[in-house]
């Protein structure tokens, strides 16, 4: 019901193209997820979604387990039929945002104790409660309840988020039972690669089908970054997917391929949309800038999405001003399908033998100063 | 390249059936017109109103005015190829706006002046103006700029209001050129019906293409709307379009077309939508009512409409409390759908003979209490 088959590799980097076989249907590698935090991505329909390329998208533990609440999504049907989106999902487990969103939260080796940021009500959660939440919701990819350390830290208080996060793993495992949902572990360790290379191999002790990279894109460098793949992706199984959280600038995807991710997510794209700001083949741009008042062509002329082939930048823009939803709308879709159709072409060049060329190409073009390696 | 074609008249009721010719098609009649007032019909795309089956949108001249300015939208070849709608559009006359929205305005025979919503900025629109702006736009139907008098109000204003009104018409058609725009006139008289006749008399020896009907759904009750109309409608012209302005409630479209309006629009489905009001079948619900948190129905079992074909009400719930847009986008979908398809329905009814038991049949399951006449 779970496999991941490796289709290419890029002789030159360490970039790779595979599939990964869930029960909603194949997925294509590398691909960038959308992420549908609260049952839905940010302004956009499933049909749009589809259309743009999206093979998988995200639901939040955390999220979905405060509203509407595990029980109404498993009642409904579980969380494919909640929202109508009938390709797989992966889920997080909660604990990112039970560390940054939640309010007086307090870590113990059992769980971790935390006040909602909706209404400060109270709450404990453990390794085997985002096991029961994950397994209600249905998603196809289920994440172990993890630790996640943001950056800068100290190398000790990273190895005891590390040890907890490991025996948190085991107990995720040991408590899941659903047969049509895969279980990934969750690396950490920090920006120390000797923690990193003792996580994959722990994790890979217990054994999981697949690998979440945490703890990166917590505010690091993109140097520090890249080090720490350089160190742990030729650790990783092979035969395995690897998935590098939270990730979505242009630049950090095309590395992170470089360096054999296989899968990424960012709330980025829409988030971004949703303040005017957008991405394109040459950079980054927003739209409420007032020299795009009168500029009548599209966000990106070299894109093939619904925004770029109708609309004009002044429109998008006059949206924007004039607080109109359908801003929010069609930047999300633009920079949804910018980086789902960047990963469906760093695919298509491993496959066909180019992918440092592809890389090269992408950087020519791309102009973000301080990100680009 | 304008033309009003009579198709059908109920014979027990004013009801009847129409097309009317424009630049940028023939529009069906009786039509709910869904309301786009910064050029967007709010949280709704192009392609989605050509699917929920509208036929032809409004602009607001006050609205694009100010933002991004009437020079803009004619610079990007006007406001069908602005926004991407390439059917008919009917562009008001800033008239309501200004009385309604504005600050500090001082109205005088010559025109209007008034300070922005926005900025505060000091405007003077007078008739001409109005059709520049309009002309600008581009839109298939132009209504004449006139003075919108709210109830209650007293005989002798209403005359003032209207005597300003048909001068206003007169300078309004006199600096009209644009030959593919259709310039309407407007027929004011508050609730006195004898200022109504004599409104559409005087108006009609200018001569119009079509008539609005202004000042009602502006404090009234439904039975002096009715009354009005009652006396209006057999003393219009049989062979030009009737548009009554701003009137959106289901229960007053289907009464209007009983005594002969051919055309509608209103804000209340979009605006309704977006805060988790929706109109059914039987009657209208909020979506934000707890006791909908488990409903896993659709919003109206009937309607066909992409959001009842897909998503239930404990979905959408959901997302109105999480502040999705989606929430939004899927309600003002149904909304709309519903009005617009009550207004195709009313028509095969015209059509097909049977008007009053299709009045019958929806005020049968219809349950809205004080507006049912």
């Amino acid at each position: 019901m779970f496999e991941y088959r490796l289709i290419a590799q890029c002789p030159e980097t360490g970039a790779r193209a595979g599939e990964l076989i869930t029960p909603h249907g194949v997925i294509e590698t590398p691909v960038f997820m959308p992420v549908g935090t609260q049952a839905t991505v940010k302004a956009m329909t499933p049909p749009e979604l589809e259309e743009i390329g999206a093979q998988i998208i995200l639901g939040n533990t955390y999220h979905l387990y405060m509203r509407p609440g595990a029980d109404i999504v498993e009642e409904a049907g579980g969380l494919h039929k909640f929202m109508q989106w009938h390709h797989p999902i992966l889920t997080d487990s909660g604990g990112f945002q039970v560390f940054s969103l939640s309010e007086l939260r307090k870590i113990t080796d059992e769980g971790v104790e935390f006040r909602s940021h909706l209404d400060g009500s109270k709450h404990f959660m453990r390794p085997e409660d985002s096991m029961d939440i994950q397994q209600k919701l249905g998603s196809d990819i289920a994440m172990a309840f993890d630790e996640c350390v943001v950056w800068p830290t100290t190398e000790e208080y990273s190895r005891a988020a590390m040890e907890r996060t490991i025996s948190w793993a085991g107990r995720c495992k040991e408590h899941h039972s659903r047969v049509d949902q895969a279980l990934f572990g969750i690396v950490q360790g920090s920006m120390f690669e000797a923690q990193r290379i003792e996580c994959i191999k722990r994790l890979e002790d217990i054994s999981f089908p697949g690998y979440g990279i945490g703890g990166l894109s917590v505010g690091e460098s993109h140097e520090d970054m890249y080090r720490i793949l350089d160190a742990l992706c030729p650790e990783m199984p092979v035969n395995k997917p690897r998935y590098l959280m939270g990730v979505g600038h242009p630049a950090n995807l095309i590395e992170g391929v470089a360096r054999g991710i296989d899968m990424f997510d960012c709330v980025l794209p829409t988030r971004n949309g949703r303040n005017g700001g957008v991405l394109t083949s040459f950079g980054k741009l927003n739209l409420k800038n007032r020299g795009f008042a009168r500029d009548f062509t599209p966000i990106d002329p070299s894109c093939g999405c619904y925004t770029c082939r109708n609309f004009t930048r002044a429109y998008i823009r006059h949206l924007y001003t004039a607080g109109e939803i359908l801003a929010a709308r069609l930047c999300s879709w633009h920079n949804l399908y910018f980086l789902v159709n960047l990963m469906k072409d760093a695919r298509r060049a491993i496959i066909e033998g180019r992918y440092p060329s592809f890389r090269r190409d992408f950087f020519s073009k791309y102009n973000e100063g301080p990100i680009r390696p």
